[in-house]
This record gives structure tokens, sequence and C-alpha cells, in this order.
């Protein structure tokens, strides 16, 4: 099988992970590998780098320093919210071809998968021959036909530790404790804070994801209960819960003002929902100690207790994804698919199977 | 020497930390080794599980056991906010006698301190033997003569990792950051967000604590230049700091609604002080992606990243606790003092060097 020869170019998208920079450690070495491999570049801040040519070689950099790279929280070559539309994409192109780039893999989460896909759509359209592979990442653990992503268990390990401790500390001073967790669309990292519950009495007591309506009511009478029967309540909810309405509690309480390119709605990096959750148990319960916190950026970013079986897997997405491309001649996403307890296996799956679309927890 | 024959009873008081079980343990498993010592008692909640004869009998314990609780973060025996006023120590007193009770020791901050100081004044006064020790314990590293307190390297460590992870998932996408830390008089907590910078560049780019005023002007100032140096900003605010009429800015905040029974202001379990620095940025600097974390409660009580040498520190104070009393037959407070690097002597000082006092950081 003729075999394509030409550069690869490898790019970050969206939020960072834990264990995101193995996926890129994994790729470029892997690359290297490759006889038709002329160079391996990396493009800083995602897509935008590309447009910008802001590349990096990476087919110059020691071993060492990659494997140090790749045992480092957050994107080394940084990242973007930028999402192409086409324009973008015909300019991603022209820097493709320019620099003879023959494999283009970008690590991201659904939105990047997206960009991924009309890139390549451009690509064939325009009859360049460049082979496109999306590398999962996302926290979220949101992503179709995956099991699960990489950078999910570490971020679940982060928020299942966490509650570990909060319900320990909130036993000694008793009171109702609000842990908000990162999660838009799909409650799985939220329900991570029940992961650590070896006892009955342990918190978290309630987990509210966004699969589920939020309602004022449910919640202070879930509240009630715990403390009547506990003497305390742990709850977790995810800062995407939605009302019945599907509107998200956030929105109607910022007035949903900061949007990205992506459309979505800042839910990150403020601590309002846990508030005014607080407020209204103070209020409506008329209960003394009220806390809440909300866990942050520290639970994508977190240096310290990333999951062993995240970083191996996510470095094995990344050397897939040069396989696939190098040796198979395919485009595709790499998925994480199980075959046993506990074992998985990659396989490469079509961009519009993945592409913007998002999975949610099932009942 | 004639010894004190009779009970020990040992409390936990204040906010928990991650070690403060060793200190628990370490004094239970020394008071064990001593014939004078027909019991260990532990008092549920502090002292008012002492008023309320809410005692577990910590002789009957296994050493296994023991140990497995030392290794847990929070307060095992939990916890409270009392501050015992001259009735309440009567009360303690009258309970103490009624059991025997001829050692107490109580682990906890400056104000427990005070505690342990007020009990042993009426012990005194009421000419009844007893040894009264405070174990040091604050993640606030506030305590007088003391070179450090047990709780604090561990707190300090979940600050400086949560630190470095922030710092390169802002140096992915770009903006302001803005992390509040614990501390309601010293930076000392706060001061540990700088510990793993690395490279010139590495935020968090300032540090504000309660020992120097903040000012609004300033703060913005520092943000803009370091925005305009480096494309970003990563700082780091203590949740205690004031303005330069003293004032807390939370209080101005919140209008101090929440206050415990030592007359301090809720300043943890918020996340108000983040976002008002957060729009204070957004609106008067135009900078379009702000995001403002508040560590929260998982500073003292996070499981998985606690330190060894404050994990055998805190062992040590507890072990130190009961040789100081039986043996020596003393009252007082126990500090850590520093003689090398690294090394460090444990010495009892009298509790009016340590009570109610606050140590804040040299300039």
């Amino acid at each position: 099988m003729a075999k394509l020869t030409g550069k690869v170019l490898i790019a970050q998208g969206g939020g960072p992970t834990a264990v995101i920079n193995q996926s890129l450690v994994g790729a470029v070495l892997e690359s290297r590998k490759f006889p038709e491999v002329t160079r391996v570049y990396g493009a800083m801040y995602g897509v935008k780098g590309i447009v910008n040519e802001d590349f990096l070689d990476l087919s110059q950099e020691t071993t060492h320093n990659l494997e140090q790279v790749g045992n480092c929280p957050s994107s080394a070559l940084l990242s973007t919210r930028d999402k192409p539309d086409d324009a973008y994409c015909r300019e991603i192109f022209r820097v493709c071809q320019a620099h003879d780039v023959r494999y283009f893999f970008y690590i991201g989460g659904n939105d990047s998968s997206d960009t991924v896909k009309i890139v390549n759509d451009n690509a064939e359209a325009a009859g360049y021959d460049m082979r496109c592979i999306h590398i999962p990442k996302t926290i979220d653990n949101d992503l179709v036909v995956n099991d699960h992503t990489p950078g999910y268990g570490s971020a679940a390990r982060f928020v299942a530790q966490a509650f570990m401790g909060i319900n320990l500390d909130n036993r000694a001073l008793p009171g109702v404790f609000i842990g908000v967790v990162m999660g838009r669309n799909a409650g799985f990292l939220t329900a991570a804070a029940s992961l650590g519950k070896k006892y009955p009495d342990d918190g978290p007591h309630f987990v509210y994801v966004p699969e589920r309506p939020f309602s004022e009511e449910q919640f202070l009478g879930d509240v009630k209960a715990a403390v009547d029967r506990f003497g305390r309540c742990v709850v977790a909810v995810s800062e995407g819960v939605v009302d019945k309405e599907g509107k998200p509690v956030m929105v109607s309480l910022t007035g949903g003002k900061d949007k990205d390119a992506h459309g979505n709605v800042q839910l990150s990096g403020t601590g309002a929902l846990g508030d005014m959750l607080g407020e209204l148990v103070k209020n409506k319960l008329k209960i003394k100690r009220v806390r809440s916190d909300t866990l942050g950026y520290l639970q994508r970013s977190y240096l310290g207790v990333v999951s062993d079986v995240d970083q191996h897997e996510a470095r094995e997405v990344g050397e897939k994804a040069a396989q696939f491309a190098i040796w198979h001649d395919v485009d595709g996403s790499i998925t994480i698919q199980r075959t046993g307890n506990y074992s998985v296996d990659y396989k490469i799956v079509r961009l519009e199977e993945i592409a913007a679309k998002t999975r949610t927890m099932p009942a």
C-alpha cells in the first residue's frame, strides 16, 4: 500500500486535562518512528497556531524532554476556543499544503472532533490527500462511542478524593456543604463525587446532574431530609444543572453574558451557582452553617493525583493516531472501547460518528 | 517525683487539618504506655463533648485501628467552634473531676490554646491537680513561638500544587485567574501559592496577604501590568485581605452576617470575594476571560497530598504532649522550634505565650 510522505502536524484544543500531554507525546514519538514522516510540527494555540503558522518543530525535541512534558498537566502546545468555520478551514488548508502536511492530529473534545471533521471535509473537497485524526480528551467523559475518555479518570479521581475529605470535614463540623463540579451537559464527573463513599452516612448524600431537571423544591427537600437524618448534608452539583425548561440554572443567575466562540455560556470560574444554592438553604431551611465550594479549574489541572490508567490510555490514543493514519492510511477518531474487566482496545471510527455529539449518562 | 494517676482526656477543636489525627493518635498511643494512666478518653465534638460527657474510650482501640485513623484527614473525634467562658469551664471541670481526669490534651489553633488556658486557670483556682496541654494544629501557620505548625505543611503543599496546575492551565487558555486561599489574619498559606514557580513568567504573578492593605487601584494596576507583559495573569488572594482601614474586603461585601462564637466572620465556603474581584477586572480593565476559583475546604481536608514531614511532626507533637504532661508534670503548649536545615525540636512553653495570639508573616 502506497503511503503518504510528508509532515505531521499536531495541535491541542479546548480545555486542558491532567493527561492531554501524554497523548501529544504518544503521537509525536510514534510518528517519529515512521520513515514517511519528514517532520513533526506542533501548532501553538490549537488551530489558531495553524492559520498563524506558529509551529514548533517537535522532530528535534529529545525523548527525555518530551517524556517530561508528558507528565505535566495542561496543554503544552497551548490551546484555543476558536471554532473554525469553512473560511477558517480553507486557511488551515492553505497552510497545510504550503508546508506539505499530510497527517493532521487534533487532540480535543467534541468541539475539536467537529473541527477535525470540517478540516477533513475541506481536504477531500479540495482533493488534497491528508489524513485527519481526532484524538479524544475530555474530563467530561461525554464523547459518544467511547467507553470513557482520557482525562476523565484523573479528574474523577480528583473529585472523588475531594469529596472523601470534604465528607470527613463536614462530619467534624456539621452543616450543609454544596460542592459544584464541572460538567456542562454530562454528569459523569459529578457522579464521581460518590466513588469514595464507604459507610451509609457518608456524603455526598445527593448528587445533581444535568441529565435530570433541577428543582429548588426537591433540592431543599433532599437537604432537609439528610439534615434530619444525619445532622448534616453534603451535596455534589454539576455546574450545568438545568431547570425543567432545560435552561441552565447558571444562566438564569448570571444572565448568560459570557459566551465563547462555540456559543457555550461561562459556567466555570465563578462561585455563583454554589453561593446561590447556599443562600437558598440558609434562607428557606434556616440552617446556619452552610458552605459552598466550587471545585473549579483544579479538577482538570491538579498536579499530583493523576490516575495511572488514565495516563497510559492517554499515551496510547496518541500512539494509535499515528499508527492508524500512517500505517493504515485512514481518517477518523480514536475511541476507547472496553473489552473486559479491566481491559480496553482502541478502535478508529468515522469522524461523523463523534463530531459535535454529546454523550450523557444513562439512567 | 510523684506522678499524677488518673485518666487522660483528649479532644480536637477548631477547623480540621489533613494531619490532626496523627496528633490524636500520637497522644493516645504514648499515653497508653504510662502506668499512671488508667484510661484514655476522647471527647466527641471538642469541649462540647466534655460538658456533655460524650466520651469514647480510646484505651480499648487497637493500635492498627488508631494507625488507620491517623492517616485520615479531618478531626476523627469531630470538632466544635464553641469558645468556653468561665461558666463553661467550670462545667468542663466538674466533668473532669467526676471522671478523675488528670491529663487534658486539646488539639487546636490559637482559639483552642485559649480554651486550654482558661481550663487550666480554673483548675488551678479550684486546687484541682490536672495537667493541661495544648497540642498545636492550624493550616494558617499563625501560632506565635512556633517555627511552623502541624497542618500547614500539607495545606501549603495542596495550595502550591494547585497553583502549579492552574499556572499551566492559564498558560494554555490565557486570561486572568484569581485564586482565593484560606487565611484569616496570616498570609502564610497564600504565600505558599508561589512555592512551585520555576520560570520568570510562571504564576502566581501577584500574591495578596492580610498583612498588607489591599487597594483596588493597586490590584487593577498589578493585573494590567502582568497582562501587558505576559498576556495573562494569575493572582493568589487571602480570603482575609483587608482595606487600609483594616476592614476585611469580605466584610464590606457580605455585610459580615455570619459570625461564629469567637466573633469570626465567615470568610470560607463562599465564592463571593473571588467573584467580586473577577467582576472588577472584567469591568475596569475590559478583559474578557476572567476566572476566579476559591480553593475552599479542600485546602485543609484533601486526601492524598499530605506532606510526610507534616505527618510525622503532627504525630510527634501528640507524643510530646503525653511525655511532658505525664513524665515532666507540666502544663503548657507544645511548640515546634527549628534547630537546623532541616531539623526541629519540640519545646513546651507556658500557655499564656500562645493563647489567643496570632502570628503574622514578617515583612
